[in-house]
């Protein structure tokens, strides 16, 4: 799927939704359709044998159905002109063009969403591998320094979302992802009695459940799948800015890649992070797009149905190049524990102050304490040393502390970054159990 | 929640997301991490009992608070010194600012949805009503009118439509409401040792599940609810264009609402259907800001995570409001069968072309028997006569039907509307087998 | 542009963003700057002519270019290192890849909006053909008749909608499309005091403005173009709206195209008017995600920039075939005056109710006035009669129209809906000025 | 503007669209209308002056002219109705309930503007004084450091940004705020020969232009509005993310506020920029709601119009609230030009590799110096040594020195940051010369 100048960025990964997977989606839909109509006694044995012979996208140019497809507004009347010539058999029983093409879109999302869940699948081991890395690092909040965390958790965090769009897409992989088949006006007339056999026989053969009712004007399963590939993309794209962001020249914390500059020589740029948030910025958009056209009219829509095709396949290339470009960036990703550390220093205990407070708290109570090792912070900052030192220097705070008969080995005790990391080893815990929950459940 | 000038349009119903709601979510959140706090052995006996004591808004003023939060960015350090003053105890323990906003955008979120699960089953009770309807109307096609339909299966796919959305909502409300509990970075380390006990007392407190972890910067759950809530509109949104085109003056098939015009004496609008779409058409974008905004930083955002709050309970009041006119909606809704009848005849029969193509078929093949009947079609339309007629008074058709072995009176029988109907009983029979299956899952 | 399944409905007409078209852009890009160093001295004579003999897409293979791209996140380091080869010659004189990527968008975006300005252009002339057709017939406020307008009316409304996006697309176009040239970090450095002159010599090169600063982080004028092309797509997506409801079977006002159905031979689908709405329906999402994408870092982004380049070129696209489609549209559209009298005397005479309101508010004053007319629509209605038979059979009204002094040849006058257009003549006068007038400033 | 528990983040500053301001607009056009009715001799002397006495917010209840919406699902009517009872003169000449809802947010979007533009000079103007800084920084790409600049680009950048939104901003206020007067279907039908001039009075009145044409379903200048809402959102929003990640703690170039954490004593939350991209993130889902909705049916539209009023008033609050901050933000803003230079020469130089890669360049070609830049640097990364050693202790490329004659001293010229700004001090004095250009435009 690689083909073409900005493939490689943007069509990274196996997930196809070209033309050629269009055209050939809409082909099996049709076999499917005739074989089902020949079990149930509406087509003379054999001729489902005979259309799915021709069922295939070498006998068809795009080019010309695409022609075609103008004069009627889709390309499914001229395919299944072409068809009938091509197999001498009859075609499209009880069926409407948005049977066809919503079928074959399900067909598409189906294999997408596939490809999708196994390259996650990677990404999540990869990042579960991750998860076990105790390297101490700063927590950053509002791109702050705030408490130490390790880098095994900022990995669980990422992890836990991906298990968490894993858990989505399959949701509406098994549930939502049904055959659209309704005839011209959603009721199957033009097969008479035999409509909701044709209905199952057809869901049977594509191997995909039959909703309760054919959906053609209600959209809510697109709106389903276009915000399960988002979760998607929201996962990988956190990922991605965290990257970006620890691989900052001033941070460091972490290399990702390698992308040369064409200008500077020196630049190591995090190609798959940013290619990864060139994919998935598109998402939100595409979701908008998605939910909009989900008003449609009577029983089939003018316009806003065909305002969905474009911006669901686009969605699903975009997921399937992000989460393939996501195994990458894992994998390459290598991590800088004495960086961590230095930067963790580099700011004379700062990050600690929460935890030089919660020793305070028990004997000033936390509002005072709260404020106590403000001002001190002020000061260590200020006169560039460190907070252990703001506050013994300081009269007030010396008296409090001494009043709480904190010692200044227990100060330096509670400034060392490692005792300060809370439920951190149950976090990863947790997420690890719940990743191999998610494997289970999902059968990988 | 139906105050100021436009409440009674885009904040109608029960859903409350107002500052005073917000102010008393955030407390209902500070008081029960007090009570859990005090049950783990963190604060004194009797502490929480003070502090759940002053967490009710009558004792803050949100203008006060308000001015405060500007100089931290959200008004909770404020609502924390101020609550710390009222009661005389220690509050907010291990907690952060985003703990105690997300916290209160949960349980807000938990009674909104509660609002919006019991009027859309009031909703879809009314919908199942009106499935029963067996008037025989026009299908409607890229509005055009196609085959016939009844108004039964019309309400069965807006009742199966509410339905879907009512098992999304129901979905997140069981599975994804969670409460957030990390402290600074995510670590509960001001807690020390007791932080995963106080989280789990928290979560009881709430009757919230535990997420496996915070979710400071893990939005994928935002992104869920907000879907869900799209799709509620999506559905609403459908049923109301349905419902604005069928009161349309030349069409007349349903009368729905009698809003008077401030100039024109005569108009009848239909005030509740166009409300509804004021509502919903603002959800697609309101989606999009919530999905774009997952992206977030480290371990707490910088903006992304204040970007949503706004958009998040302005989709929550919209979905609230379009629910609640749904009610008014449906319930006002009158249909008239006789111009339904009308509407179909008036165009001499041709939507009943399909069924003559289909009754040709056996005999002529699919192909030949379409385009002989679009040709009469053709002629009909041109002469202003009945479909009937244009076949039977041509030399060709007339020669085709008499090979076919097809009388007059066949003819006329496959133009019937009635004859013509398909699955519609048993789809209309599906729809309501599956909301009862939905009423029994959501405990209705 | 019309090649591939889809191609015909979503990419019809002359815009070309294709990959070779991309290609084309950054070679002209390329060749232009080897021009401008040449100019400035950077460079040996005759080197730019060996440089631009190469510039063109048959020395390049797109899919080797993909392929290289990703290693760096774009497609420019590729071309240069190929294009070095093949000329012999120095390239890529000081600049980026950004500097290449957004001046060859920028050469894409002038020529689409010329071929849409050009299509805009036609369109704009056919509707103001229609403008000049005085057939009658109903207004439509919220889907209900309202008070009469005249076909030239709409058309005029269509007309100024059009020409209103034709001069938001000239002025991006004249003033918005600059050449991009910064270098590195914007600043030329590796140009020495060379870079101005350079920069100058490159935008005369391609014919295009120098800006203030070069714009990589700043992308005010992606959002304007955007929102040109969205006006773009908003004024054809009303058009379209209209005639998809005067199209209706039950309004028949006009119609639109012959599109057949795969399954009902009577079906004549207003194809050009559906297509378009399924271009237009995608603009919003894609307008969103390049306002989005305008929140940059530092001096040259890492992602949002990526973001842009699909959405940006698939709006030119969809804009491009929009604006082809509605020449279809508008120069196949049939008015049926008949039908249109018909539809509104069908609702015997309640559209005319705010004529017969305002000549008895002179008398009883605006608000009794209104009061007994609505009274005597609903009269009207309930009793299948019209307007003037209502007033004048109910004793109260009668008498208050005697009071008034108004007969019935004044109250059947008031009725006519020739009487009652108010503006319109002159309403459409002034539209076809300000088209002559916009016209002009195009030149056109 | 500032109340409520957030209304100092988000509606910071003096936009005001509250309810209480919206009742203002509207009783502010139905004066002006009865002004212009009186002036056209369709109202007795002095019945205007008795409308507008009473049109003030002052005799009106939000609450009650809101329950009142509801029957009719706008407030006009009944604000008609009451204005009629207290002034005892005639209102609402000719007018529809659209008229005065569209003119009245005119009204409100032309003082919004007023104050944005306002606002937006007052930032202006401190950007300008910041691009005079020359402290010598990094230049950053793709979230790597490039080639030096100087804080004074970074500000001049952010000040052409401005100061391009300013000059949207004045030209839609300009242009296209006009008067919405149309009456029940863009008619002026019910104002007889009187239409346009009672139109053309009441644009006087209100000191708007007269538009071409009601603009009742031509929604452009909607569109427009939005745009350059957004646009302005884009420049604060750029400057508040370039804000955030300057005052990282591992970078610290700016300091940007002192926002304190509820519990980490020593944060400085930089509360400006962030509550800034809080607001500027919710421009893109609203500009997308407004374009989405300018498709509207016929005269007036049923349900996009009414979907309109919620994002384009809180479009304008956000912004307004932004550009509120932005001010403080670039007042409070201070610079650190040591650590600018500490960050710069932390990475031995490598930043300056471009600058070394032109000095080689002529006597090399410029692939090859790239190439032994590239492989220099990574030696410098490796051994943490600077790329001047780097080159000089590596026999090839201390050969490929010495044939190019280029020495040591030279060398460390190449090296330093301030030799290799390029074009950056003309660069600034263009973006200074057009903000004086811009304030003359705007007569600032």
């Amino acid at each position: 799927m690689t083909t073409g100048l900005f493939g490689g960025l943007f069509a990274r990964g196996n997930v196809d939704a070209s033309d050629a997977a269009w055209l050939q989606a809409m082909l099996d839909t049709e076999a499917a359709l005739a074989r089902a109509a020949e079990r149930a006694g509406l087509a003379p044995t054999g001729s489902a044998a005979a259309v799915t012979a021709k069922s295939k996208t070498e006998f068809f140019e795009n080019r010309t159905l695409g022609e075609q497809a103008v004069a009627t507004g889709n390309p499914v009347p001229a395919l299944v002109r072409e068809l009938t010539r091509l197999s001498g058999a009859p075609v499209h029983h009880g069926a409407t063009s948005q049977d066809i093409i919503d079928t074959a879109g399900v067909l598409i999302a189906r294999r997408a969403i596939d490809v999708v869940l196994a390259d996650l699948s990677a990404a999540a081991a990869t990042c579960a591998g991750l998860a076990t890395n105790d390297a101490v690092m700063s927590g950053r909040t509002l791109l702050q320094q705030a408490v130490p965390v390790t880098f095994g958790l900022v990995a669980a965090g990422w992890l836990t979302a991906i298990d968490e769009a894993r858990q989505s897409l399959h949701r509406v992989k098994t549930t939502r992802l049904a055959i659209q088949f309704g005839g011209a006006a959603g009721t199957l007339a033009s097969l008479g009695d035999a409509g909701s056999q044709v209905a199952a026989f057809l869901a049977e053969e594509l191997d995909l459940p039959l909703p309760v009712l054919p959906w053609h004007t209600n959209r809510l399963r697109i709106i389903e799948i276009a915000a399960a590939l988002a979760e998607t993309c929201a996962a990988l794209g956190k990922i991605a800015r965290d990257v970006t962001l620890l691989a900052q020249t001033e941070v460091a914390e972490v290399r990702a890649g390698a992308g040369g500059s064409s200008t500077m020589p020196h630049k190591q740029n995090p190609v798959a992070a940013i290619t990864i948030l060139g994919c998935t910025k598109q998402a939100p958009g595409l979701l908008a797009t998605l939910a909009a056209a989900a008003e449609q009219e009577h029983q089939r829509a003018a316009g806003s149905w065909h305002s969905e095709w474009q911006p669901l396949f686009h969605l699903l290339t975009l997921t399937g190049s992000a989460t393939s470009w996501s195994i990458k960036l894992l994998s390459d990703l290598e991590i800088d524990p004495a960086r961590m550390r230095a930067n963790l220093n580099a700011t004379h205990g700062l990050p600690m102050a929460e935890s030089v407070t919660t020793l305070l708290t028990p004997a000033l109570g936390r509002l005072q304490a709260h404020d106590l090792v403000a001002q001190a912070s002020a000061r260590a900052t200020t006169r560039n040393t460190n907070l252990a030192d703001a506050l013994l220097s300081d009269d007030t705070s010396a008296a409090a502390l001494a009043t709480a008969g904190i010692t200044r080995p227990e100060l330096e005790s509670a400034l060392e970054p490692e005792s300060y990391l809370g439920a951190t080893a149950e976090f990863i815990r947790r997420a690890l159990a719940a990743h191999s929950a998610t494997d289970e459940i999902l059968g990988t």
